[in-house]
């Protein structure tokens, strides 16, 4: 399936919002236009409790209908506060028995990197849809599993790159697109959070199959390619670690460098181990461009070198990606944070922990 | 000798000005302590006209005694200018000539790179003070050999590098040193310009040794290096290049990283074909600190996390750079930007290149 543009994916995403939906899938059909897509939580930790469950009571394609979790003290909290009957809730055990429940359409990931294939797996054998949190998963191999049995099962499949509806990550990239400022020439980005106490799955290796890099600075990766709208051809990384016992399993901080087919240059930090830092700038011929914030879920803004400001809401970036999901399994569309999508920041991610361990260049 | 540190040198350099100049060097007791020291410039193109000359007006230590130019125009110029006799104007053939005159104590050499070494030799040769433009040459051999030659002749060499005197530089390296936002974890630093138009010497390698980096890229490094008050232990490099015909003999742009002991990471930018930037970012432990512009004459300023402005008077740098080189002399101090200081920045760059040229990490 060709992938639509980001401009493609803009005008679209406004026309589904206004029109009525009368996409080709078979549940969609089933129960008219007006249906909202019932979707099950995987994991209830901080992000679903905190983000994804408020933002899927403002979708408009979307409904908060089941959850899946071990824990059956959570299941009641969520099924009391949510209003979810006992049929909807699942343990991973017996994600099986999804095959047979109406009411769900979508099973969001939100679990530990390492568990992302099997529980997408077990949700496409079961016939659900999935968006599954970044990263996609640990190694390329995992990605593909996926990006198969979602295929064999004609189910989509997207990965939750909230960014790429964040409004003025999205003007940043028609800046860039339009050539309002020139060719782009150069781009520096970086994320970096303290993560917090020891002893949390993200310091797992096994859980997490990485540190700084695949947990905060995939945004950084994502903003360089969609910014340039190209795919690098050339990474190279340096790693460090001033805490070893902490970070004896992940990486804490990481740089690393690109280099895309039209000569743009990049340069990235990611980091478990700094105040919050989320910023990109972008320099083309004839100025620049920065969000700084960047990558928060609200207030993100910026300028540009000829005074302009970038400042617009940022709104509800999970709604707005699980509204687009809905409207691609709604209309048959190719999603443009497609399964592919999401492989190609952990092939990459691949490479430049490949450059760190090395210390070579890495040519993709 | 062993290196003052930059507060000492901050504290000394009021002193002097205070003070009598009572140091030891044999042409300021010859002639006393008001006396200022004679300066020939070597090479005068664009930055001796319009920034160095003008310093020197403003200088209390040092005043235009001299030039040294192939041009005979410029010389008749410069002369009814500033008011130079006939007897302190040399060729680049004559400088052997400089030795018999009293009028000159230092020799600026302002001249493409590649003569540097060719120069400050003939300048120890004469007996004269040496203080040299950066890069300080196109080879590290080269370097030592103008190291050497100015030891053999009891004479001082240092190295341009106006920001070392730049208040707001100095700023961000106190904030550094005192730990004032915790310790740094990591830094990027970018130095882009348009060039301007081909056939110029910068373009030339026989004549400049490399481009953007050696040439503005060498802020960057230097402030990774005032900045962290390290010297790093690793670089990697990538380089592109859009306009193969116009950058034929030297690098355009140039992405590097280091690595510094105390587990700092920098990111680094230099660029020949953007609009002017000139910025760097240190983040620390408890908050981040950035100057936007860096590295300009005049109007650097910044800010920090915590909201306070970073914005003194840029000063005239060069006008503080002679101060102190002949405070220097006159104290028989040795300078912060010796000959030895500028040469481990061409060592630092050999080794980007040699990244750049590679794909490999290089260790320093």
């Amino acid at each position: 399936m060709e992938k639509p543009s980001r401009r493609e994916f803009v005008l679209g995403a406004t026309a589904a919002a206004a029109a009525p939906l009368v996409g080709g899938a078979v549940n969609a059909r089933a129960k008219g236009p007006a249906r909202k897509l019932g979707v099950a939580i995987c994991g209830l930790g901080n992000l679903s409790e905190h983000q994804i469950a408020p933002a899927l009571q403002k979708t408009e394609h979307c409904r908060l209908s089941g959850l899946i979790t071990d824990s059956p003290e959570k299941a009641r909290q969520w099924q009391s506060k949510y209003g979810i009957p006992a049929a909807n809730v699942f343990s991973y055990d017996t994600m099986d028995r999804l095959a047979h429940n109406k009411d769900i359409d979508i099973i969001y990931i939100v679990t530990p990197n390492a568990q992302h294939a099997d529980q997408t797996l077990k949700a496409a054998k079961a016939g659900k849809h999935v968006i599954c949190e970044k990263p996609m998963e640990v190694s390329v191999e995992k990605c593909q599993q996926m990006i198969d049995a979602c295929k064999a099962a004609k189910v989509k499949l997207a990965v939750a790159y909230r960014c790429r509806f964040e409004p003025n990550n999205l003007e940043c990239s028609r800046i860039v697109r339009d050539r309002e400022l020139g060719q782009l020439r150069y781009l520096d980005a970086a994320f970096g959070i303290n993560i917090g106490a020891p002893g949390q799955w993200r310091l797992k290796r096994e859980l997490s199959g990485g540190g700084a890099l695949v947990d905060v600075g995939i945004y950084a990766l994502q903003a360089t390619r969609y910014l340039t709208g190209e795919e690098p051809v050339m990474v190279s990384a340096i790693e460090t670690k001033t805490d070893p016992v902490k970070f004896a399993e992940v990486d804490e901080t990481m740089t690393w460098q690109a280099r895309f087919p039209s000569g743009v240059l990049a340069t990235c930090m990611a980091s478990y181990n700094l105040p919050t830092v989320t910023r990109f700038r972008g320099i083309a011929e004839r100025g620049w461009f920065e969000l700084d914030p960047a990558f928060l879920y609200d207030g993100n803004h910026g300028r540009r070198s000829d005074g302009k400001e970038i400042a617009q809401p940022s709104g509800d970036q999970f709604a707005a990606e699980m509204d687009d999901f809905a409207s691609c399994i709604l209309e048959e569309r190719q999603s443009i944070i497609s399964g592919e999508e999401g492989m190609r920041d952990v092939r990459i991610m691949a490479a430049i922990y490949e450059s760190a361990r090395t210390g070579r260049a890495v040519t993709l």
